[in-house]
């Protein structure tokens, strides 16, 4: 079969045709059992970047990616199982306090999530700052451990999607991430393959984001919907504003900190008004809450009362954690550098580019450059200002935590270019843009 | 420096952006020292095959593809050094004969040439079918010979544009090698470290050449010529055509052969043509004939008078051959079946398909599908006939030479069935098309 040779299906999609479901799937199979190099699978991942891929295609592809691997299996898990996924943007940390709220409010989240990716953070990343905190737990355990408490946050296993979790991690040094079809297959072979019955789109757009239009977003959004519901499941989207940074920390121990103060009701406002968004309609798909403001209530009273705390302690311990960080954040890692940026001059945060903090970031330590890069926990950005806030001249718009003297200076930098200000006054922007679905 | 992280520069040309100089300069430098990973070079080179590259961009790369290696200096030998590249065709055996020929009238020849793959042969498979004949010296040694007879005709040394060796390798399974500014990159920087001062490009179009069109191959030529004069070389560029196989040999010893025969003033015609076509440029660019009229009397007189073919002798016996060859072309390795291929019809030959000519001679052992895989000397195919020639019913239109029955079987077939026959009279076909630069 001379037409399912690599490099003839390279130059298939290399000169604009629409793969076959025979050559999508023999590139999925190639990922998977290593019949196709890896230098012949970022080639074709840059070809379908530049080349598209039909909604016929993403399906096939999101299709072949799920059967790579085991389907988990949760039917003796009793309500509607209901998970979140973030395309992701820098600062997002909102799982960490979203999927304890929900499973407090009485629905199961089983949650399977990445790590980092590109200049994103990843959820995984930051919950490992936890000391002790697993998140390579079999499908098995992750089974028993959402029938038990309600929820488990764990990495993808080697049996979950295993052609998504090679070609995610070359995506991600390969400049071939922020491309719809890929993003959507990627996104929902795993979904579909987790076990779920519905689920919560977070699908960001601005400087920040993947998709820095709302245009692309909306495209996004809407081939999830139907790729997702071609697979059978309840599926929701909301479009979220990323233009700077959400919260005022970006770094994995930094942000598992921010997380814990959310979930004590003290968390940023546009932190608190994601996740309780978010967690509104999973808590409607659910079923057991008729509209997203009786939702939203249900929401508000665990965190007041402490049981959406209390789940995330249960959490952490269950996946071998340290559950003091949840009173005692100091157990988290600290950097040995903690060092504010200073502005000279006074005035009103006009803007605060979340591209050149989340490469602050990076730059620092908190990201990856290469798939085998390790990240360190400890290092990030604390205490960012946020759009429309008024900073005195000689105040502080951010603290750097870091462990190395050069990165440091270029982090300063980095962060002080992010940060405009100016002499007029702004409103905080919008957040929460549109629903699809 | 955030910009020189692999996947920005990649994302840099992923989104159509001209690279600068750095950001090349550590893409080639990626290549050659490992700091990038084989996935991100082959990203890039997709990324740059569906984007493109202007002809800043291609000559910075020319650039950084000769520094990545050793530069040879060949200053020390006195008058102008002038080469011959020819980007590969079916039969294409010119360099042997051409070299002498141009170094018997004055002009120094130093020669680096490359392997076949695939349906093109390469020069130093041809020579190394001469028993004892050394391809693989040192630069010093090609130097010294250089500056001894005028003439070394030496493989890529390891120390030469490394990088080159490296993408090319890696372009070769990616779907990523018709491509023109990465083509011109791979040529010239070997060229241009090779110490030369002038360069005549044979660009081949047609059947049996890597670039199928004439459009295509200008295109190429132009590119050739603009970046070889970018570097501070004369380069002048000779378009010719290849949709029959060149000269009526196609193999390694046969082709040897062949080339002793073209010495003699023997030869094919269409092969002589060629190659005293482009010897005249070389005299001319090295500075010995004032124009090509001139030179092709002067290349004439060295076939007449032997001194042509005493090169040859005196450049087989410096690099450890057995420069008996050139009288008793037997002591050549011979095949062990030497079999007709008749044609049952007579007639006017209207094609000679080089591309299934070339298949067969691969089939037979005389190239390589793999670059791991060993060739055979022997083998091949020799007495092919011309397009306008007339074959009687029943004659011979070709002669395959096995050592293998299952593939001698095979490549009756392909030459049987390259070879058409038909009624109507045709006219060789134009061999030189066009001259740039």
């Amino acid at each position: 079969m001379v037409a399912l040779f690599p490099q003839h299906i390279i130059a298939r999609k290399r000169d604009g045709h629409a793969l076959s479901r025979e050559e999508i799937g023999a590139f999925v199979r190639g990922a998977t059992d290593g019949s196709w190099a890896d230098y012949q699978l970022s080639a074709l991942l840059m070809a379908i970047f530049l080349r598209g891929m039909s909604a016929e295609e993403t399906a096939h592809y999101t299709d072949a990616m799920m059967r790579s691997g085991t389907v988990a299996d949760l039917s003796a898990v009793p309500g509607v199982k209901v998970d979140k996924h973030s395309t992701g943007g820098v600062g997002d940390k909102v799982s960490i306090p979203l999927a304890p709220m929900v499973v407090a409010c009485g629905v199961p989240v089983p949650m399977i999530s990445g790590r980092g990716l590109g200049h994103s953070g990843g959820t995984l990343d930051k919950l490992e700052s936890i000391p002790g905190f697993r998140t390579d737990l079999s499908l098995a355990a992750y089974g028993a451990q959402v029938a038990k408490i309600g929820c488990a946050l764990i990495g993808q296993t080697k049996d979950l999607a295993p052609a998504d979790k090679k070609l995610y991690a070359l995506r991600d040094v390969t400049a071939t991430v922020e491309c719809i079809p890929l993003i959507c297959g990627s996104i929902l072979s795993k979904k579909l393959a987790e076990g779920i019955d519905a689920l919560v789109l977070d699908v960001k757009f601005g400087r920040g984001a993947f998709m820095k239009t709302k245009a692309d977003a909306k495209q996004l959004a809407q081939a999830l919907v139907d790729v997702g519901r071609a697979g059978g499941k309840q599926v929701r989207a909301v479009l979220t504003a990323m233009d700077q940074p959400l919260g005022r920390c970006v770094g994995n121990a930094l942000e598992v900190a921010e997380s814990v103060a959310c979930l004590r009701g003290e968390g940023p406002e546009d932190l608190m008004e994601v996740t309780y968004t978010l967690g509104a309609h999973m808590l409607v798909l659910g079923g057991v809450a008729k509209d997203t403001a009786v939702a939203r209530q249900q929401l508000e009273a665990v965190v007041a009362n402490g049981k959406a705390l209390a789940k995330l302690r249960e959490i952490v311990v269950a996946q071998g954690g340290d559950g003091r960080v949840i009173d005692e954040p100091a157990k988290l890692p600290q950097a040995k550098q903690q060092v504010p940026v200073v502005s000279a001059t006074g005035g009103y945060v006009q803007s605060v580019d979340a591209y050149d903090v989340a490469i602050a970031a990076l730059r620092l330590g908190a990201g990856r450059a290469k798939a085998e890069d390790r990240i360190d926990p400890a290092v990030g950005i604390s205490g960012l200002v946020k759009v429309g806030e008024r900073v005195p001249a000689g105040g502080t718009v951010a603290i750097i935590h870091a462990n190395d003297a050069a990165a440091l200076a270029e982090a300063q930098a980095l962060v002080a270019g992010a940060v405009k200000l100016g002499q007029e006054k702004v409103k905080a922007p919008a957040l929460i843009d549109e629903i699809i679905g």
